[in-house]
């Protein structure tokens, strides 16, 4: 199984580091890719993507993950909402945390599936149908896995469970309770 | 204020993500480094540092964060060892997580200092006394900030409130109930 993780600057990197981690310890390959090679996220490191937007072939792919951040410069690039729709179009993963299910709904994948975010959807009115934004801070709907920001752990979560990376049940909860901080011996 | 981050090869971004997160909102200074220009971290993403390790000045910076991941390699670098040794010399905050402080008690730094870890001590009996061991999943003794790996988010409020981050005790609390996701309106 591999991943594909779409970066860009300020992203925030704490939305996606437990789910990286998850991925790297059940043997998911990780690729991460950006509109340029290097970018530097929320906390001011920089990271050296993999590969650039326009070299990534969406067939190599199990899942396309986005984080949160500013979506706002992102939602007239092309090139990436082609990448997002054509991932929903071959029924693939996409994982978009925080703000970023905005780009999701600047391309024609949330339609009328229920969703999380964070952001103020009144504010992106072209994007967002209120209709369909869920209660809860997780939402599985068909092949989308949205979160608000604050639910990272359980976003990290929802997808290892989706994608059957947990080796059972127990398992999946003591990934919770750990990243909590609530595992008890 | 400015912060410097110690990475290697394999370190648990996790770990450290959400402290980094608040020294970017509260104008601290971040640079990074390491003993190349580039490693990789437990999510599989590259990270390009700011400087290498011989290129840093202790005067420059006001607290030294060094993440986990396997610390034996780095036991036996020296030009490591003697910069955590002057950052404590030199009475400045050093923030270690997980395995990460098995390079403080290879230092001179632990001393007769209690700590948090994660890594079993008695694999590195020259490194751990462990009449010092705290019973805490996080612990500040004079200028060390230690902790478990489980314990990242109250590690980073920790370092935060040491280094008097937070407006005030509301703040520091809200921040803690954010990064568990049990804040509420």
């Amino acid at each position: 199984m591999k991943a594909l993780f779409f970066l860009y600057d300020g992203y925030m990197d704490w939305e996606i580091s437990p789910l990286a981690y998850i991925f790297s310890e059940t043997s998911v390959e990780i690729e991460t890719t950006a509109l340029n090679e290097e970018i530097i996220h929320s906390g001011k490191f920089k990271v050296k993507v993999d590969k650039t937007l326009d070299q990534c072939l969406v067939h190599d792919y199990d899942i396309l993950v986005i984080p949160g951040g500013d979506p706002e410069p992102l939602l007239e690039e092309n090139g990436l909402i082609r990448l997002v729709q054509e991932f929903d179009d071959k029924n693939k993963w996409i994982a978009a945390i925080c703000w970023a299910p905005t780009l999701l709904g600047r391309s024609s994948v949330l339609r009328n599936r229920i969703y999380s975010t964070s952001i103020d959807i009144s504010e992106f009115p072209t994007c967002f149908n209120p209709q369909y934004k869920s209660e809860a801070d997780t939402t599985i709907c068909e092949n989308l896995i949205t979160a608000e920001g604050n639910a990272y752990v359980e976003f990290a979560v929802a997808v290892g469970k989706h994608l059957n990376l947990f080796k059972d049940r127990e398992d999946e909860l003591e990934t919770v309770l750990f990243f909590k901080n609530q595992l008890r011996e």
